[in-house]
Parts: C-alpha cells; structure tokens; sequence
C-alpha cells in the first residue's frame, strides 16, 4: 500500500510538469492516495482478481460455456426461463439474494443484491442475458454450441492457462453473457481474498435487451424498491478499437420515420408520360437535399436549438480521446468523411439525420422505362440532450410542409391525392430521447479513478455513445448512469460468428472486482 | 365519283369560311378532289372494305386468331419459324411473293412484294409477329389460347355479325398481329372490287421487335435491296385515347444509365459513424438533384442546346390535338404535373430525364439503422432530334464530373474510392437517336389526307411519339417513316390479358385498304 502511494505521488509530479498530462489523470491519481487504508486498494484487488483468475481459467471459462449452452432469443420463453433459473442458481452460489422479477409476458429480469456491512450507498449493476436473433446457416459453428479457439482458429478444450488472445464463439459470448461472468468472478475473487464490497451490490439482467427493452420502463414502475439505486453501472457495449478501456456516461436518443411521396396511381411509361408525370423519385429526393446536406448538416429550421452544448469537462475528456479516424477511414475505403472536418468523436456528439433505405422503382437488370407510383425513404433520427422525439417531429414535420407537403399518415385516397401538389405519409416509430450523466459527479469521476488505478491507464471517457441504448430509463429522479463496457469492439455483436476475445473477460473480472471494492 | 367531288368543293367553301376549319384539313380535302378520276378514292375504298369485312366477320376474326394460337416469343425459335411460315403462306394467298428474309441466330424477316403496274413508288409496310414474355398466372386465359369476349365479358365464337365492342383476348392481338390481318383483309378487299394498289407494296414483318430489334439494322445492311422503299409505314402502337385516329411522325430516342455511389466498404451502425461516414444515399440524392429539378428540367450544362425545335407545321398539328390533361389528371389521381404548366403533347416532344429506380438499404419492415456501402439509381433519358446518345453521355459525364465525382466503369477497389472523395460507377445502355419525319413532305401529308378523306375526320399528328421506337434504322437516306398505328391504347400491350377491340381492327382494314390505293 504504502509503495503504491509512493508511486503515485511520484507520478503525479511527473504529470504535473508534463504539458500532455491532463487533469483529469491528475485529479484520478490523487483520489487513489486518498483511498483509506483500511480497504483494499483498486490495484491491489484487481491483482487479487488476476492472482484468483489465473488458478481458475478453466472454471471461469467452463461457467460462461454452459451459460452459452441455453439459447437466449427473448421470445424463446422456455429458454429464456432456463437462462433466468441459471443466472439465480449462479448468484445465489455467490451469496447474493437473488430471484426473479416477473411482468405477464415477457422474460423475467434477474435480480440479485448483496448488502455490504459498513455500505453508505446501493451501486445497481445492469446486463442483459437475452441475445440477437441468429441465422445459422452463417455461423461455423452452432451459435448456441460455444467453442474455444486459439488466436489460429483452432478450436481448443479450456485449459487452466487459456491464451488470451483465444476466442470464445457463441452468441452472447460478448453480447451480453459475458460481462455476467466477470461480475460473478469477480465476487470468487472478493471472497478468495475475504474483501467485501464497499457498497451495496444489486445485479439486475435483462431478458429482452435485445427485443429494444420494450418492458424495462415497466418494470421500473412496477418494481420502484427493488430498482432502486444510488447509480447504476450499464455492463453492456464493447472497449475501444484500440482495446483501451472507456467509459460512457451516456447515449443518444433515437426516432425513426418512414416517408412515402407518391407519383401517378399506376405505373406509367416513361416516354409517353415523362416530363408530365411527376417523377416521385425525384420528388423525394428533393425533399431529403432539403433535410440535409452531404455533410451531414441537419438543414431543418431551428433542429440544433435544442442542443444542450458540451461541458469543459465533457469537451476535456473527448480531446483526451485519440483521434483514430485516419485509420478508420482507411479501413472503411473512406475519401472523404462528413461533418466539416470535425472528428468521428465529436460528430457522434451532435443530431444526426441517417438516410437508412431508398426504395422506388428498379435498377439494373431490373429496370424497366418506367415512372413509379410512390418512392419510400427511411431515416434514423440521433438525439442529443436535450432533444425529445417529440420535439423532433414537430422541427421535422413542420419543415417537411413548408417544402410544399401535405402530411397524411395513412396511404392517401385518391381524392387527397389530386387536392395536393405533394402529398408525403410520415410515419413515426416510437423512439426516446438522449441521456446524460454529467462527467463531474463524484460517483462519474469515481468509476473512472478506480479503473485508472487498477489499470494504471486512464480510461478514456466518453460523454455519450453515438449509438442509442435507453439509458434514460435508469435516470429517474436523475439517478447517474455509467456504462461500464468490457468486451473488444470486433466481436461480431449481433451478426453471425460473435465472439469474446479473452483477455477482454480477464480484464473485466479485474475491473468489477475493483469496482466493487472500491466505489463508494 | 362526280357526286363526291362536289360534296367535297361544298366542303371546302364551307371550311374556307369558318375560323376553325383547319388549313391541314382544307389540304386534305383539296388533294382528294385531285384524285385521278380512274382511280377508287379513299372514301369509296374504305366503303368497300368495310362492305368486304361486313360479309366476312367470322373469316377474318378466324384467320387472326389462328395466328394468335402460335406462341410468339422471340427466343421460341419453333414457335417463331411456325409464325413466319404462316406468314408466308397467308401472303402467297393473297398473291404477294412473299419468303423470309435470314441471319444467322435471330428470327426471319417475313419479306413480301406487290408490285403495281402503273405504280411510280415503292412503299413498305412494317410490322412484327413476335410479342412481349408472358406471366400465364397472371392471365384470365392463357396467352396463345385466343378468346373472343362480348362487352359484358362472356366468351363468344365469332360469328357473322360480332359487337364491334367486343375484345379479342390474346398475346399479340393488338400488338402486333392486328395490323398484320388488318393489312391482309385490306388486299383481299381490293380484290373483292378489282382494285389495283396505287403504289408497289413492300410488307415487312420483324420477329423480335419485343426484344428490342438488335438485328434490324444488320439485316438492313444486309438484304438493302429488298428493304428499300420510298418511304415506310409503321403499322405498331395504338390511336389517341379518344379512340380517334392519329399517325406519328417521329419517336424520341433513348439511352439509359446506371450510377452507382459508394459509402463505407462495410455496412456501419448509423449511431457509431453517422455524421462521419458518408451517407451514400445522400450523395446519391444530391446527385440526382443537380441533373433535374422537380418539375422535370434538366439542370445538365448545355443539355437543350441540341435540340432543334419544331416546324411552324410541327406546332400547328400539336395545337390541333386536343388537350386531354385534366382527365389524365384525374385518371392519374395527380395533384400537380411536371413542365411548369406546359401540356403533356408538349412535353413528350422535348428531351426527358427519368429516374426509373433509387435503390440503396432497407425500408418499413426491414430498415435498420445503417449507413449503407453504396446507393443505386437508374435513369433513361428521352432524346428528341438532333441530340445523340454519344452527346448526351458526354454532357451528362461532364456534369458529373464537374459534381466532384471520379468517374469509373467498374467496382472500385479500396484504394480507388480512397483516393476521390466521390466516386460514381456509370455503366450506359446502348441507345439509340431520336427519328423524325418532316409532315411537310409529300407522302407525309398524302397519308394523312388519305385517311382524312377515308374517315372524313383528319387523323391527329403527332411530331412524334413520346415513347421510343427504333425509328431511325428505317431512315437511310433518310426515307420518310410514318407511324399508323390501328389498336385501341387500352389494350393491356405488354401486359397480361392483352386484348385488341374488334371495332379498331374493323377501321384498320378500312384504313389499310384506302392507302394502298390512294398512297402516290
């Protein structure tokens, strides 16, 4: 205790007349002096944890095989249950009180708590035991037989020293089974070293994430106490692309709309009707040049008022972020990139307007001379904070009529037809809104403090995803979410083949066990 | 004879008096006065004829339907030499010398003279035996099972006296073997009254003009003797959609073109990337945008200067056409139509861009939000004299290129598509000119005043076609080509349950009959 103290005074001088060193470091290291000594220090539980995983690779691995075993689509009920019925069996083990939280028709969610004697504070660990749906006929082994296999591609039996850089297939193996062993190894580990927790645990896992948690919100009305939580930490979503570990604090929001613009009530032929017949192609295509421009500039009237600009802290810890889009574009056969120059990690910040799908007519082969009755765009909304789905069609709506649009939202009769010059259906779907959780608070920076400890490193910190998870269902009464990711980035999430790479499960169980032992 | 000159002088004094009558009209009724008083005039022809057909309804209905029972499609090789025998034999009868015109590996021409004794000109007369694919599913009655329908619908034998509003059922009833018997009945009614032809006679019928007649022009090249005429007669397509008679002197061209755009080389989560990585739907949208405007102008740099614009003569017989746009409209269940006010007659006479696909991810259902790795449109453009399809390619490359695309031919691999920040992949059509016939010429104005006489109405004239037909393969040496289409437009061509109404194969006959024996 006391060398590592020592090192890291020394290390803060260091980075105190260091220009590249960054305050947030500096503010993580100097927490980690201030860790009391009466408990188990972030680094010294996460060396416990490696010591414990280390005499256990065959069993930690061997546990999430099995859990791999049960299929886990979320309308698979029977299995679902099984899923559910393992993961109490497996925590109860641990000591946790576990058991299932149930709502008619759908999965149940799994929760679990673990009080901790001297805990001021409840820390809610969120993950998700349902998986994507598959096609097997893509994957190269079973999805729902899990196999080892060495960096080569061999498969392997575990053995008790796994090279890291093995692979486990499987669906979930990353998304999100994964992330649920660490945890529950990471409280062997606890127990193996008799620390506890230096608060009150509670695991809740979700089976239905992947359905787009259409009942989470439910649960949380139907559950208030047992959902309740000082914070909750989201084990979900992979590390970074250079396998450095982060953080996210929060994920933007989402809606989607689905635009029909309508030409002549049947096919025409194109020489004798062209240049008469208005081309609904081109009518749509029109109206999206309108929406957007080709650098991603949203063109809607009054869209970014709505924008709740980045805090310095927030607008610190993106600079601290590499910047990786050379490489990105390289490996995406990229010419030029959106947004003005700006870079990947900040324009996943701001609203975003995504062409998803074009559809009307035929090309190719299949082309014909012909002018198409409709022409059918979808498009994905991004949200930020503090935008709301329902803020955005209003902009978008009330937009889409000044460009000259009568708005229905069933497929227009004729009558409506001919009464229009242009006649648009929009249709909505649900959508919800960004979420947020400031960087500054104590838990946000204490998340962070300890994985820098017990890394060494610190984890690069994300103000929000650029993808949506409803993360603003955990906020109620603003409650601080952290997503707390594991996994690496090139697993396959949610196509065929997925995988963990297993030094990613190694990591984890190192990060849970600090976490655990060490927020407060 | 006498007393039909003097009812056509009293014709004339009265049309000479009154605002509306038209100078084409007084033309037309000045050159039937001049008609050789040993001749049979149109009027007197087309009297015969109908006389010829009134006694021989069963007959000829029963020869066309013969001719329908043998399937037509251009690859059927069987099939297609069972037709043009048939021709064959069918014009032998009727005292033509007739035999099939042959290249290696495409279907005969079926090849046909009449000479005339005191004939001065040659004129050819073109249709096709073959038809357009067929869905049999999709038809009421198999398409080379002809059937015979009363106006409510119920299947009849041709009698001796069938409703004139009957319909024919069957593939190629109207398009195009009506205008074949048409055409054949026509001879017969001249010799029912010993009439000689005006002209010396050519009849041409191609076997793969559905298939876009790829081999018309080599067997022009090839057999030039026997397909030389002084002018040709394009017996295809249908009258006005009043039913009225109309000839058209002319067809736009065409060309087509397929883009292709490119965004990531793999499909990417719109959440993660969007904003960054190019949306190419948008570049796609933008794109299209730049060529054409919504109400169908084309915005390409120099686009019309190729265009030559209409004859004083070409203007008049367009304004003598009635302008049926509201009904369209209506039919069409439009709210506004492209042209910025112009008629549709007016339209289809300048050049025309149409989008005949946009194709590029996933809508409704099967939307997801992705940002795709490439968008496809599809385009044909309408050419009007003088434009070329080598032209319009140059200027519509230009544009593009002036858009800041690389242009390429084939996939682009990675580093091509890194090295541009927009690449197009363009692949053309073949294509083919636009064709037009000066009405001014003699023997354009001859066939119009012919039918003038033989209906008593003038026929309506079109400069040309809207749609595309290869015209200009009839044109070495620029010999006069004039469309007379018979077939009534709601025919279904092309379609399932294609029919032909008895009523316009009744006027074809008298139509035929009175040109081939006032044409001079």
């Amino acid at each position: 205790m006391l060398s590592l103290a020592k090192h890291l005074v020394g290390e803060i001088l260091r980075f105190a007349q260091d220009d590249k060193g960054s305050m947030k470091k500096l503010i993580a290291l100097w927490s980690l002096v201030a860790i009391p000594a009466f408990a188990i220090s972030p680094v010294e539980m996460s060396h416990a944890a490696r010591d414990y995983r280390m005499k256990h690779e065959r069993e930690i691995v061997g546990e999430l095989m099995e859990l791999l075993a049960i299929p886990n689509l979320a309308s698979d009920t029977t299995n679902i249950e099984k899923n559910a019925n393992a993961l109490v069996t497996m925590l109860t083990r641990r000591g946790a009180e576990a058991r299932l939280l149930r709502m008619e028709g759908t999965p149940p969610l799994v929760y679990a708590t673990l009080p901790s004697r001297n805990a001021k504070i409840t820390i809610a660990f969120y993950a998700h035991y349902d998986g994507q749906p598959v096609d097997p006929k893509q994957w190269t082994t079973p999805p729902w037989q899990p196999v080892l296999r060495n960096p080569s591609g061999s498969p392997i039996e575990p053995s008790s020293h796994i090279d890291p850089e093995s692979r486990l297939y499987a669906r979930s193996a990353s998304d999100d089974k994964a992330p649920i062993i660490a945890m529950l190894t990471a409280l062997d580990a606890l127990k193996s070293v008799k620390a506890t927790p230096s608060v009150n645990l509670k695991f809740v896992f979700e089976g239905e994430e992947e359905a787009g948690s259409p009942h989470l919100g439910a649960y949380f009305d139907r559950y208030p106490k047992e959902l309740a939580a000082d914070a909750w930490m989201l084990c979900d979503g992979p590390v970074h692309q250079s396998r450095h570990m982060q953080l996210y604090y929060g994920a933007r929001g989402v809606t989607d709309l689905e635009m029909t613009v309508y030409g002549p009530s049947r096919p025409l032929h194109s020489g004798h009707y062209g240049n008469w017949a208005p081309n609904p192609i081109v009518t749509l295509t029109h109206l999206i040049d309108s929406m957007r421009d080709t650098d991603g500039r949203i063109l809607i009237a009054g869209y970014y008022d709505d924008v709740t600009p980045l805090t310095d802290v927030e607008r610190d810890a993106l600079g601290a972020i590499p910047n990786f889009d050379d490489d990105l574009k390289r490996e995406l056969a990229l010419g030029r990139t959106e947004g003005a120059g700006k870079s990947l990690n900040e324009l996943i910040l701001i609203p975003a307007l995504n062409l998803r799908g074009f559809v009307a007519g035929h090309v190719e082969e299949q082309a014909s001379n012909t002018i198409s009755t409709e022409a059918r765009a979808s498009i994905d909304f991004r949200l930020v904070p503090a935008q709301t789905p329902e803020r955005v069609r209003e902009r978008v709506e009330r937009h889409i009529a000044a460009q000259n649009f009568f708005i229905v939202r069933e497929n227009p009769d004729a009558a409506t037809r001919m009464a229009h010059p242009n006649v648009v259906k929009l249709v909505w779907g649900p959508g919800y809104p960004a979420s947020r959780t400031s960087m500054d608070l104590p838990i946000s920076r204490r998340v962070a403090n300890v994985i820098t400890a017990a890394q060494g490193v610190p984890p690069y910190l994300l103000p929000s995803l650029g993808g949506s998870v409803p993360m603003y269902l955990f906020r109620h009464g603003n409650t601080p979410v952290v997503g707390v990711p594991i996994v690496n980035h090139d697993n396959n999430q949610h196509a065929a083949n997925e995988n963990l790479r297993i030094q990613n499960l190694w990591d984890g169980i190192e990060i849970f066990a600090a976490l655990f032992t060490n927020l407060r």
